[in-house]
Order: C-alpha cells, then structure tokens, then sequence
C-alpha cells in the first residue's frame, strides 16, 4: 500500500446499525467500505456518481470481511481505503476500519469490481477513470 | 376495512433486523409494510415490477408507524395489508404486524402512495393499475 | 421550536441507501431520524449508549414521516433535531432533513418515545435525563 | 457438500433491497446468508435464538461472497445452505444464491464462525451444537 494512496473517512456507528449482539452486525462493514469507496472518490475531487452519469458502473463481483473486534454504537470509526490492482476492465480496493479514538482494528478486506456498461455488459474502464484510480495524492 | 380486501404474508424475523435492545428495529416496519404491499400485489395476479415496467412509480409520501409490542428475532410474524382510500392520483394503504403464533399485534401504520411518471412528475394512476387497487378478492 | 435547541448533523448519503427509483429508499429517513436523535445528545455531552449504561431505554413507540422531495447518492443532507413535548414517562422529537448544498427540505417527520426499565416496563424518566431534554444550548 | 445436508429456503427480493443500479445491493447477500443459517438450524428443529438463549454466540469471523448475476425485485431466490468444517471452536458454512424459477446461480459464498460465551471470550462449542451442526438429514 501507498501511503499517498489512501483516504480516512470517520462516521459515528449507528444504533440501527447494531444487532441483539450487542455490537455491529457483519453485514454493515460491506456498506461501510462501499461509504470508504465514496469518500476515496470524493477525495480525487469527483463522484461515483458521475461514473453512473457517464454510463459505467463499478459492479462489485467480490466482497471479503475478516472481523477482528466489534464495533460499538455511538463510537466513531474510520474506514481507510485505498486501491491495490487496476486491470483493463476491474479492480480492487482494499479496506481496513478501525476505532477512531483507540486506533484499535475492527476490521479488513476487499471488494473487486468489475466495469459494465448500461445493458450490464462487461467493458473496460474508460482512460478516463483509469487515470482517477490510478492517482495518488502527493499534495 | 374490507376483510375480503386483506392480504397476508408471513416470514421470519431475520437477526440483521434486530438491534442491540434485543428486539427488533423500529425502523425494519416499515421494510416490512413495503413487503405488505408486494405482496397485496402478488396476491392480486400482479407485481409493483410491472407498475415500473409500464412507467409509473408509487412513490410513498408519507408513512405512519405505531409500535405496540417487540418483534423478536426468529418469530414468524405475519404482515395484514389493505388499501383505504384511493384517489385520483394517489392512495393509502394500511397495515397490522403481528406475531403469527400468538396472533398478538405487535405494530400498525399506513403509507400514502402518489403516482408518478418516469420525469417524476405527479400523474393520475392508470385506469388499470385503479382497477387493481380498488378490486376485492371475493374468490 | 426553539431554536437554541435545534441541534444539525451532516453527512453523505450512502449509495445503499437508494433503491431501483434512483433515490434514497423512504426506509431510511428513520434510521437518519434515529442519527439525529444521537447528534442531538452528543452536542448536549453525552451519548445514548449512556441511557442505556444507566439501565433506561428510550424506546420508539411511533414515528411518522412526511416525504416531500428525493435525497439522491452522495449528496450531503443534514438532519435538524429539536425536542418538541416532554413527559413524565416519554417525549417527542422534531426532525426535518434538508439537502445542505440547496438548503432544500427534503421530509420532515417526529418520533415518540416512551422510557423503558430493563425488563421493558415503562417508567419515569430519570431526572438526569429529563434535565438533558429539557435543556436549551444558549452558550 | 453432502446433499443431505443442505437446507434451502426461499423468499421474495424486497423493494428496499435494490439500489440505483436497478437489482439488488451487494450487502443483502450478507443478510440472506444469515437468513440461509437460520433456516438450517429450523430445519434441524431448533433455532439460533436457543444458541443466545444458552449463553454462547456464533459470531462471524469472516465473510466471502462472490456476485454472479443480479438478483431482481419481486424474484423469488432461494439460500442453500451446508456446513463445509468443523472445529472444536468454530466452524465454516457454505451458501449459494438461485434465483427459484429459472435455476440460476446469482452468487456463492461461505462464513466462518467462532463460538463466544456471554464475555466474548472464544470457547469450545457446546457438545450438543456440535452434534447439530454435524448432524446430517437422512430423514
């Protein structure tokens, strides 16, 4: 991983987002890293969303969670994510969340993408955004 | 309420749907309203895809929930669905959750519906689709 | 409402958070009700978790929620929250989420809540806490 | 995979499940693998709620899901579910996702659990879910 590479984004956990455990259900991680996805975007100055508008979508063709200790409602966390391998029509992001105030690891993983167009094809990326995840902020 | 006009359908209560108070979710009710409605239209020879397919939304106004008793993870609970008023360019539908088992009534609410077209404009309900939704099982 | 007691918090929407009509799916206005309610209780010093630490619940007994305009994907929405009656044995809160770039309103909405002991009978609300809802931030 | 261990069930696609791209999140999956397990320890007479009930957790350790084709609203789909190992202190499941009419495979995916007791603390499985979660339909 390349330092300059990786984004932080810090979100308070939600009590919706707890489960009769006591504690985070699993399944939130995967909409946390999907909100680091965002923010890694955000963080180049555009928007997921403008990928859409332009007719692409980063379909998620992989998802893996290792869950190291629970998180807890009301506590900040900071999911870190950056981009480990670009190929011509997908790529990979991997993700770790920590406690924000401890710095303790809650959790790590990866999603893959893959790139469709409108009709849900696979197709590749366009130079375009290759070059957004490409990037590394050396600001 | 016309009983002829009720719809039913049961499921269990999933864990995701719990939260750390050990029951479930007060904001899970109105998912399940929602799967109240699908299946209101399941059951009149229909889906809500077919609504969206043909161009028009049902798009929810407002929603009304009172919570009376807790769900509990792993109960069947059995979602009672029935409209009540039905106008030209909208509609209300109003639901029960109770527990399938010990019949106890574990929430009530209800949802307004206006008809929108694909520009999201607010439009008059298709003639069909009126049919539908004022119609009555006698069967 | 007062407005020394309104109390906002600002965040993205989630790309979960929409559904196949391309906006946030009404389901989730409760969820950032609920992180109103969190934010409201933070900028007062405390947290939720604290409620419960003591033995309490607040729990949800109806909420209702007026949809006016769509929140779309990773558009920032503030969520404004401000107590509106308070009880011996519950209280009400006030919410109303605006897109914070526009400023437009996006749904407006309250909850009831009820106190509950740990066996889930209702109860008076602690005076600690009834001092905590009843306080204004003139600072 | 033993056939005579596997344990299907079968839902309807929630409107709440989809997102923008027009089928459903990556994240549900999650939560139907869950709903998978549930349904298992039903159809061995007995239920997860016993499991908490007796003091021990089956908390998720990891999580693996691979996206095959996009799950639509209002579709029915059916969770396979078998266990695929078994330790003295945790164990793996295995899934697969098909959408029920046409036999498709939408995803595939597997968890693994490690065996809690009321503090948190990794503990052997207790004798009598070990026999469950070994136990095969010959019936």
């Amino acid at each position: 991983m390349d330092p300059a590479s990786v984004v932080e984004t810090t979100f308070h956990v939600r009590y919706a987002e707890t489960d009769q455990m006591g504690v985070v259900h699993h399944s939130v991680y995967v909409i946390w890293f999907e909100e680091g996805r965002s923010a890694w975007l955000r963080a180049r100055g555009t928007s997921y969303a403008e990928v859409e508008a332009g007719g692409h979508f980063f379909a998620v063709s992989e998802v893996h969670v290792r869950y190291l200790a629970p998180a807890r409602y009301d506590r900040a966390v900071t999911v870190r994510t950056w981009p480990s391998r670009l190929g011509s029509r997908g790529f990979t992001l991997e993700y770790e969340v920590v406690d924000t105030e401890s710095g303790q690891l809650l959790a790590t993983g990866s999603t893959r993408h893959i790139c469709l167009d409108r009709e849900g094809r696979v197709t590749r990326i366009p130079e375009a955004w290759r070059k957004v995840l490409a990037s590394v902020d050396r600001s």
